[in-house]
Formats: C-alpha cells, structure tokens, sequence
C-alpha cells in the first residue's frame, strides 16, 4: 500500500494552521480594499520566456518551469510583476487610471528551505499603475502600515526603512570612478548581512575606491530628511540627486498626511535586492530585530510594464509575504487564534432527526456556525464531539425533551443547562444562548 | 519589445470577473463554514506518483507533470482527493472524527478547452471523513443544495440527480454473465451523452447479453424511491442490492429532513465517470437543460483514503466547479453584480491633503471602500475618476470651503451637493451621505 510524503518546502495547511492564515489573508485584503484597490487574480502557470527573457535574473535558476503537452515552454510564477504587466498592457487602453490592484496567491521558487522561506509561498500583492506621484508611494506605504496596525501590531513592533533608488544612483555616478551601479546597489543591499569589510570589497568591485566607498556609505548614514541636505551638498551638481531627494522628502511628508509618518524610517542603508526598483524603496522590519530579515519590501518600479510590452507606465507596490509577516505576528503575540470556533452542536437523541435539522437549519440561517450528528453516535459521544469542536452551546433534541414540547440548552463553559419551547427556538433570535433562558 | 500572451486554457481575472469569482467562492465557503465544514489549503504542486501509480487512469495523461530541479517526478494537482487523503493519512489519530474540510483553489488538467472547463480551473471542495452514515452523505447534498439556493438559484433553476454506485454494481453482479462492472458503469455515465444503440454496444462490450442490457436498463429507469423494490425483486438474492437499495432510501430520507429533498431526484442513470465512488453519487444539472452537461458532482467514496495509505475511512463530498457554476448562474439570471463599487471619492482642490487623508482615514475607519488622489490631478479629472469607480459620494475638500470650516458632500447618482462642518465629518457617522446633510 503506498504512502505519499508532501514535498519539501510546501505546507499543508489543516484548520487550525488555515485559520490563521484566512485572517491575515482577510485583514490585509480588507485593508486594501478600503483603500479601492480592487481584487484581481492571476494564472499561476506563465510562458517561461517572460523570467528567461531576462537574462541575468537569479529567479531564472529558481524556476519551477517545464514543458508542457503543447511544446510550450512554461513555469508556475515566482512572482506577480510580469503578469500584472502583462494584464496591464493588455487592457491599458481600456482601464480607469490610476489602477489599483490587490490579489493574493502563492508563487513558487526552488531554493533553500529555512524558517519562515518555503518554496511554494504566499503573498498579497497591492499596486498603484499610472501614478508617479508622490501620494501613490504613500498611499502604499499607508495601506501596508494599516494593515499592520490592523493584525494588531504597534509602531513598537515593526518599522519601514525607506530609501530612494534614484538617491542611491545618482550618488554613485556622482563619483569619478566608472560604477557599476546596479552592483553597487546590490552591495548596500548586503551591508547589513556582511561586515564592513566585505561590503567596501564588494562596493570596491562595482569600481568605487576605497576612499569613495567609504564617503558614500557615510552619505548613506543619514536619518533625518532635513539632513538630505548633507547629499546635495555633497554633489551639488547633479540634479538627479536633487529630484531624488526632493521626490523622497514629498513621499514622506504624503506618508505623514496619511497618517503613518511614525511608522516610517529614514534608511537609505536600505535598498532592496531586486533590480527593477527606480524610485522610492522601502522593507519592512522587525523592531525588535528578533525576526531578522526584512519582514517584506516594495518600493517603485517605473520601468518595468513597459519591459513587458506595455506603454511606460509608473508603478509602485508592496508585496506581505505571509509567512514572514506570520513570524512577526508571533514574535509580537498577536498572531491570530487558531481554535476552531462553533456556534452550535445540535445533538439528537432518538429519533428526533426532522426536528433537530429544522432547529440547525434555523441556526444557519441566522449565519451560525452549526455542526449536528452525521455519524449515529451516542449521547456521551456526541457530546464529546462537541467539546472537541469548541462548541459554545449545546442545543439537545431529545425524545423526552420533545414529549413536552422543549429541547435542552447547555452552555458548554460552564455545564449549566436549561430547557424551553421547541417551537420557539431559535424563533427570531439570532443567536441564543443559555443565558436567554436561564431560569 | 517583447509581448506576451497567457497560456490556452488559463485565465486573467481583471477587477469584473474577479468580483463575480469572489462572491460565488465566498457564497460557497460560508454556506459550508456555517455547517461546520473547516477551511484546509493543499500544495499546488504534489508527487507525480499520486497519480501515476493508478494506472489507467485518464487523469495521467492530463497532467502537468514535470521533473524539478532534485529530480523529483513531480504535477500540478488535477483534483484534491488524493492531497486530502495524505493529509487525513498523516494526521488521522489527531484528527477529531468525522472530519469536515472545504478548500477552494485552482486544480490543472491538460484538456480540450471549451466554453466553462479551461485548463486551470477553480473548485470548493467540501468533503466528510469518517463516517458511513446516511446522514452524512445528505449533510453533503445539504450543504451544496443551500449554496445554491444562496447564489439566488431555485428549485426551478437546478436538480440533483442522486445514484448509487452499488446499486448500480449489484444489478450488473445479479446477472449470470461475466461482467467488467466498471465498464458497465461507465457506459451508464455515457448514456445520456450517446444514441441508445451505442449505449446497448457499451453494455455488451461489458460482458452484459443485449437482453440483459435492456432489462438493466430498464430497471435504471426508476424515479419514485417506493418504487425501487421493482429492483430488490428482479434480484431477490442480492443481499448487497438490498443494502444499497436501503443506503439510498436512507440517504433520501435524510436529504428529506435535513430539508433540500425536493432539489434531490432518484435517477439511477446518472453514474458519475470516476471509478472510485462506492455509494451515493449525484450530479447537479441545469434543470431547463440549456446547460448541457453536469454543473458538478459528488458521491462516498470510501475506498480511497485506504488507497492512499491511510486507515479504511468512509469518505463523502462534493466539488462545485466555478466555470461551470457561473454558466448556469448567467443562464438564470443570477449571476453575481461585475461592477466595482465604491462608497467614497474624497476630491481635493488646493492644499488640502492633510485634511482630505484625515476624512479618508475616519471614512475608512468605518469599513467604507474610499479612494482619493494619487495622481495630482485636477477637479474635473477627479470627479471622472470618481464617477469611473461608481462613488457613490465624493466628499471636496477645497481650501475655499475649508476656509469657511466646511466641506461638500455631493451625491453622485443625482448630482445634489451640500456642505457640512469639517470638524464634524465623518463625525461618528458609519455612512453619512448627501441625504444626512440636505438643507
């Protein structure tokens, strides 16, 4: 007889794992959509040459991508970008400005399983296309920082560090040297995983001196906007810089407006790995650092719809990873309950079938959870059943009970219990409980 | 530039039809939540060998199966049972009996696409593990029948078909000839698809004489529950026939009581194509038949969780497809609202910002679905935007309207506009429209 094993690096979610998970799924959904972003959803197979395409991708090499019967070369999604991109060039004519576009779903890359990092996960992606404005960065910022406060996390638990592509880049090519800028970037994306060694090495080989790296990771030092300044000054000459810093300071007095200024860090240390970033970047961390890597990230990406054949649209997003977030939730005791809840246990004793459905279905109509006996089990084992689903009330259609017209209410906390008239339960009630009839 | 296009047989669900998928899946997993089936989620990706190791089965060559980067043969999932088996498998010591799981998600078949079955396609599956009684195979119809119901269908609009695998089986065993009872049954499932001459062939390719398949046949013909003692007495003998035969009055009488009996119809030539069914199998069908084929099924299935490695355990579901689903709500009429709704537009003009986010945030603080400029754009275009995004109010905050204290609120369905103090808005109102502040 055979026996199958759940591959490495996926979960199966049973009802106590799945509750949890359906709550934050509903928070930050619900978040979202009061915000008016609007649910979309997604294939979860794609024509692999939308990740092979790019060259030099390290997602390529974490591809789950194969051939499929037709002869085409596809891959279960790592991400959600392209395919947004794609869905947006597609219907760009078509579709009110700005967009603004939620949707949660696993993506699957294969790579080192460790806590918190599975190969299939899950994310809640929310994006603004068609806006370069200031706001719609801290429209994102203030939507991620809600839904934090709404999984009931304080600004004592968790912080944004935000930085500025276009900071960081202009800063680079401010210098003499020819830089590589984009493995300099990638460089101030590792500082905080190597030591200081290691990072001037690694910003020493995308072509800065050493003298120059270290003046350009002091510049990075900064935390107040006012002393953004300190850049400009540096390199008073480059007005990319000047717009940069100019663009990062309105992103945060908008944040501040929006009413989660607190919950953001000046951190131009911070970078984000990925390539596509051109604006306004920021991670999510645990402050505490207990959790210790960046909770999610997201940041602008204006280049990158029309890299995936659509017109050049700005865009900017952030994408929660639930297991992550689920790690802070933990670290901050306020993950979500996993008990499984019920309303009711309908429990029948003879035969009294018709009238205990009828009292269950009464139940469920007002949108009670309510299980009753579907397996022919005895009084003692139905009630155990009960017990076992954390059953608030017990409600007992007995055929003594029934003789005289009433069933028995049991209130499961305490043992208490009480009988009333059959005919008036639930009546109009929405939700009794022994207490609405204790003698 | 490189474009790409999605994959044959996927799908893109842009804001519309993602709302119309959202209600349908929400309608489905309340109704069973409120039965007290619990929510469960799967890997999308599962050992090919769940499937290969069946073999004949015509699933396998549907898969997208592939080899992943440790060499394991590995698939997209073509349907849940064999997942929830592991799963029940590896935890059924903990697991409080019976078991009740609903789980929605996309299931993958390299198939023919046509209109309602694409190649990834979605599924709430709800399912009871563990036990054998009657009751428990109506809890299932129960449950189907009110999500029905739920989505605005009626009894005019849709009808289970309820069969029996062993009824089906004894009558075929009852005959002197050597029958392969599965093709038998699969001609069964193939009757209504096919001319009758073709159907009597099947039969006989299945080891039945034409005589006997005539009389087989016949006696399938039964619709009235009393009258399924015409069976019982062609094969007196059968012992299993009339167990089964009881099985299936039980189960009908349950549906009665439970009280969907009248969506339930006795109609033996509905077979299911699946080979593992046991018990009761049913089909749901477009009452007017414009829908030309099952919109769902379901049925016991006791023998596979034994077959996936786990304990004998008595299994019972149904898996409403949402493709189908929606063709047959579109062809009621009942098909859920596609239009994006939203309760506030907060328009503002000048320098405003700081006080528009604070009437956004308060709006949505009640749970109101609110948008507001991300775009730095102009009041025309604004209430463009808001009319494109069906607001119901906007709410302009203008610096002259500010400098008087007010703010407007406009009715967008009428055009009606009217101020009211800034300092009471929203004030501790959930909802306040144009109507709470007309002169």
């Amino acid at each position: 007889m055979p026996t199958y094993e759940r591959l490495k690096g996926f979960r199966d979610f049973y009802p106590p794992e799945m509750a949890v998970r359906r709550e934050v799924t509903d928070t930050l959904e619900s978040v979202a959509r009061r915000y008016g972003f609007r649910e979309i959803d997604t294939p979860r197979l794609e024509p692999a040459e939308m990740w092979t395409d790019k060259s030099g991708d390290d997602i390529v090499d974490e591809l789950y991508a194969f051939e499929d019967h037709g002869g085409r070369h596809v891959t279960l999604s790592p991400e959600l970008t392209p395919t947004v991109a794609r869905m947006y060039a597609a219907k760009a004519q078509a579709l009110s400005k700005p967009v603004k576009w939620v949707s949660t779903r696993p993506f699957w890359r294969y790579e080192a399983v460790q806590q918190g990092r599975f190969r299939e996960f899950y994310q809640t992606n929310i994006d603004v296309f068609g806006s370069s404005e200031p706001t719609a960065d801290a429209e994102v910022l203030a939507t991620a920082a809600d839904a934090m406060t709404e999984l009931g996390l304080t600004g004592d638990d968790f912080e944004f560090r935000v930085s500025h592509r276009d900071i960081l880049g202009s800063l680079l090519r401010s210098f003499d040297a020819d830089v590589d800028v984009r493995a300099a970037i990638r460089a101030v994306d590792k500082s905080e995983k190597v030591d200081e060694a290691e990072y001037l090495d690694l910003l020493h080989d995308a072509g800065l001196g050493f003298d120059e790296a270290r003046d350009f990771d002091d510049l990075l030092g900064v935390t107040d906007p006012a002393d953004l300044d300190e850049l400009t000054d540096f390199a008073p000459e480059s007005d990319e810089l000047a717009a940069a810093v100019d663009n990062l300071r309105a992103v945060l007095a908008a944040a501040d407006d929006f009413g989660v200024g607190d919950y953001c860090d000046l951190s131009l240390r911070t970078a984000r790995g990925l390539d596509y970033y051109t604006g306004a970047v920021f991670e999510c961390f645990d402050s505490t650092g207990e959790v210790g890597r960046a909770v999610f990230g997201g940041g602008r990406y204006d280049d990158l719809i029309e890299a995936f054949g659509g017109q050049p649209t700005p865009a900017v997003g952030v994408a929660p990873g639930h297991a992550t977030l689920g790690l802070l939730l933990e670290r901050a005791g306020v993950a979500p309950d996993a008990a499984i809840e019920t309303d009711y246990y309908v429990l029948r004793v003879g035969d009294t079938r018709d009238v205990a459905a009828r009292v269950a279905r009464d139940l469920r109509a007002a949108g009670n959870v309510v299980e009753t006996d579907v397996a022919g089990r005895s009084f003692g084992a139905q009630l155990g059943y009960a017990d076992s689903i954390n059953a608030e009330t017990v409600v007992i259609v007995g055929e003594q009970d029934l003789a005289n017209g009433e069933v028995t209410v049991k209130d499961m906390a305490t043992g208490d219990e009480t009988t009333t008239p059959v005919e008036e339960f639930p009546g109009d009630r929405d939700r009794p409980t022994y207490d609405d009839f204790a003698p």
